[in-house]
């Protein structure tokens, strides 16, 4: 069987996943700015690691996943454009504080990242809170001579840099081409050349957020914070570095930069942060790119809620997930209200399996010999599937496109005891184990819809419900049998009679 | 009326609550440390503290309430006990990470403190995230000369600063009778006196949380984080500060000197860093003190699932936060199993009547004019009666027992409802909204024990049971009508008969 196979941007190949130090794991993943509620983009790059996550945790291996939270906001204080002086006079406690708004907009995205089931990271680092550990790696970058001071701020020297490793090497560019992308210098820049960044940047007085450094009170600038806390609690080369593909180019091509600033002369095994770079592809609402200014910019609460002119419906936050895994990381995914839909009644099918599944593991009656019958070798194939298709690059499209291959022969062993006799226990055991555990552990998916105790109290009563109809139906009142089928469904339980008695469900909205 | 009265720890009086730069206030509350399991001390502390931010809120204050997580750990690598150099070879991520344990325990205190519905802080800083600004004080300190150097430590000169001001105000000790608890110095410590403490202590090499510092490679002493904190998202004076009776010594007499040691000369206005210092009293499991030794420390998440041998049942979170608010915070609390199975009644009778006065609120018809009924006296007294309570320094345990008061009368106009015309209309409006916004918004009370979509469904399902029960009574089929009446209350269903017609309502299980 294959082993685990990683597409890695550097190389722009499928490589061996073989960790630096097996079996830790280390991971980064850039995380929010948290100026702004969480939209569709901050989900698809949060499922994405969760689900590397989830896959390497279930693989064995001992991950410490590190997701940051960019809470440095660059807001300034209206009071200050007509003078410091007044700025000064206002009380601290009339001051807009931005670490108030990054709680807020913290408090938001940790709510919908837990509603869509995506596991807490092991170290969710602050900027705010790795300042000193920034300005250390600001006055490494110095000393080894890829940065110089002007004004109070301080830059990264690209063509420096670019004379022993090349610039541009993850987003597949050389510098020549780099340059072009940049407008030339305005005057008012006081930046050495067009292509160098801010790593740290002198502060206005009306700058809101500004700490003490060796260059007078300033903030960090865009890219450090993420080499200096991955270095903090990941080590100066680790194994995967993920974000979205929009951070490619610069903020992750200046992360490698300033990792191998940090670390020159670089040996080998210190070079380019990580040695394997993941990029989760963009999504696209209704084939259009999504932005505030086309009206297509959907919130994940307004998803949640319905809430949102160009939504037919809500959307659970399962529905959501589902249709995030049902592509590939690496494809583009394009929201609209009638893939939302079909991945609302896929999920609600596979669900219904994995519920079905659930139960025959109580009362499954198999073979203790193997049979070789057809229905085992479906069953017993799985394992070596599943495995495939996760360790071709995290494909959990094909995952579960491969588990909706499995429904039938679910059913058939839910519906027809007598072919228990065609599989072999111990087959059927294992099957029913990694069927659950793909569903729960790796995809992460919540079958149930409401919350534990509120399904007992639905569950007693829908019973009594269903006893009323058994009594009516004794009594051949055909009419009202219908009546209570009718009403459940108003209620949101669908009902399906059986030979062995009326089984229900939740209807999946 | 009466405005708010708060009992200040400081002055050990009720003092009129002016804040320093009205409508805004400032509250400061020590939060906990994240290096274990949230317990009854943690609710305790978060719940005081949550209700006088509710309550100064409801009176229109704006308030920035700041509650920190001490996420320094002082834990060391066990390897490092044989030698540094065996820790330096170990990879990064085999080493312990102190900020992953940080990370865990944070995301439990946050999650019980959900449950228990207390609302999060406008900023929540991290010890760890404030190193700077804790150098930055302590500098400042040594500056103003209440501090002293030793290999590498900061420590705080006591007897100094007690020449200026008074160490022990805040707990009404004197400097001779706090001496006398201290242990003579045993030889092995660094310090120059016994009763000062550390400002900055040097790191061993086996400590995993350092960080450079002008005195060499160490961490923050207990004392200085609170009171950089405070300072940078509150300024160096503000209104409140708020913490368990057990920081009080030493805690917050340290955070006090530090304060005025930073800003010293204080001017009047600066000192004791708040102007009002607020605890709230420790709680006792049946009787005795809760330790670890005495087997009856009872974790949160134990009291929400029952599995403790000390507990007879699982406690809902809206159980431990009514029983709670059932005492003034500054009495003593006894947790046993009886209280809260008291509680748990009284919070479904409450609970019961806010659900009544809330479907009233559709159905009032009452009176144009002033009647000047007893009843409509009843309803109109509650505004004043409930501020009373609530400004008699936050005395949530009076307000309980005057709205537990007011619930014969919300049950007369709930099944009388010719009686509505003996109450004005404006009189009940005013009456219900200020009922209900006491019970949820100042005493942060929650109805549902389900969630929205779950209660659509059970009150959708119970419906059809009734619609049920209905007709067999109109058949004159008592026997059958009783039995659905047990099967929903095994289902955890109450029904009432009345003339009305069956209400129901969820027990309190």
């Amino acid at each position: 069987m294959q082993s685990l196979q990683i597409f890695n941007t550097l190389t722009r190949t499928k490589e061996n996943f073989e960790p630096i130090n097996s079996p830790f794991v280390g991971m980064y993943v850039c995380g929010p700015t948290v100026y702004g509620d969480p939209h569709l983009g901050h989900a698809r790059s949060a499922l994405t690691f969760d689900l590397v996550f989830r896959y390497l945790t279930f693989l064995g291996y001992k991950v410490r996943y590190v997701r940051n939270i960019t809470d440095v906001g660059h807001l300034t204080d209206d009071v200050a454009g007509t003078g410091e002086d007044k700025l000064q006079k206002r009380a601290r406690l009339e001051q807009l504080e931005p670490m108030e708004i990054a709680q807020l907009y913290t408090l938001h995205y940790n709510r919908d990242m837990a509603l869509l089931n995506t596991l807490p990271p092991s170290i969710e680092p602050r900027a705010t809170g790795h300042i000193p550990e920034q300005i250390e790696a600001i006055e490494k970058i110095l000393e080894n001579g890829f940065a110089y001071v002007i004004n109070g701020s301080v830059y990264f020297n690209v063509k420096k840099y670019n004379d022993s490793y090349p610039y541009g090497k993850l987003s597949g560019r050389n510098l020549e081409e780099t340059l072009e992308g940049y407008r030339e210098l305005d005057g008012q820049e006081e930046k050495g050349s067009k292509e160098d960044f801010a790593l740290w940047k002198n502060a206005s007085p009306e700058h809101l957020m500004k700490w003490n450094s060796p260059w007078g009170v300033g903030f960090p600038g865009w890219h450090i914070e993420c080499t200096a806390m991955s270095t903090r609690y990941l080590g100066q080369k680790y194994d995967i570095h993920g974000g979205g593909l929009d951070l490619m180019f610069p903020h992750h091509e200046a992360e490698i930069a300033q990792s191998n600033a940090l670390s020159h002369p670089c040996e080998v095994s210190h070079q380019d942060e990580a040695k394997y770079w993941l990029h989760n592809n963009m999504i696209t609402v209704n084939g259009q790119k999504m932005g505030k200014s086309l009206n297509n910019f959907i919130n994940l609460d307004e998803f949640f809620s319905g809430n949102h002119p160009s939504l037919e419906k809500s959307y659970a936050p399962m529905t959501i997930r589902f249709f995030i895994l049902q592509a590939h990381y690496r494809s583009t995914l394009d929201f609209s209200n009638e893939g939302l839909q079909a991945a609302e009644k896929g999920f609600a099918r596979l669900t219904e399996a994995r519920n079905k599944l659930n139960e025959l593991k109580n009362s499954f009656s198999g073979n203790d010999l193997n049979t070789n019958s057809d229905l085992e070798k479906e069953l017993n194939s799985f394992e070596v599937e599943a495995a495939e298709c996760m360790n071709d690059d995290f494909n959990s499209a094909k995952l579960i496109a491969l588990m909706f291959g499995k429904i039938s022969a679910i059913h058939t062993l839910s519906r027809q005891p007598e072919m228990h006799f065609q599989v072999n226990r111990d087959v059927f055991v294992r099957f029913a184990d990694l069927f659950l555990s793909y569903y729960s552990d790796v995809l992460g998916l919540l079958p149930d819809t409401g919350s534990g105790v509120a399904m007992e109290k639905i569950s007693a009563l829908v019973d009594i419900v269903l006893e009323w109809r058994a009594e009516v139906k004794k009594n051949k009142d055909f009419a009202t049998s219908d009546k209570i089928r009718n009403k459940l469904e108003e209620a949101g339980i669908n009902i399906k009679d059986t030979r062995e008695g009326t089984e229900w469900s939740l209807t999946s909205q």
